[in-house]
């Protein structure tokens, strides 16, 4: 099973991407962990070692990929 | 089936998202369309009305997602 991240803050923009993105990714092939970076403030460091810099964002195998712009992970910090 | 079409430019950041994002689109829930916008001018006009500002991106069910960067549309129709 491969391995994907969706980190999100909540945010208008996050929800979208998670109900129309993140939602859609075959389940047989993936599995999806989402990741709410407000909540879970000890996950910040694991999206920034994996090149995220904006949410909401997918890692797929260790790969970012940012979908639209939600919020700077300055923001996500703040 | 829902209707997601994938709008590209054969960049290598289009490649990238082709082959990670789109291609884990669950295929029985999605019936996914690959645009090349270079290739397929008639269908910028499409994108545009989409909202796609940028490529790659992804419209789901008529609505856009732009996944990181490769080139805007204005680079596109060049």
């Amino acid at each position: 099973m491969k391995k994907a991240v969706f980190y999100h803050a909540g945010c208008p923009v996050c929800v979208e991407a998670e109900q129309s993105v993140a939602r859609a990714i075959d389940g047989g092939e993936y599995e999806v962990e989402y990741v709410h970076l407000g909540e879970s403030r000890d996950r910040i460091a694991d999206a920034e070692k994996d090149g995220v810099q904006s949410v909401p964002a997918i890692v797929m195998e260790g790969q970012p990929f940012h979908i639209n712009f939600g919020a700077s992970m300055s923001d996500v910090k703040g």
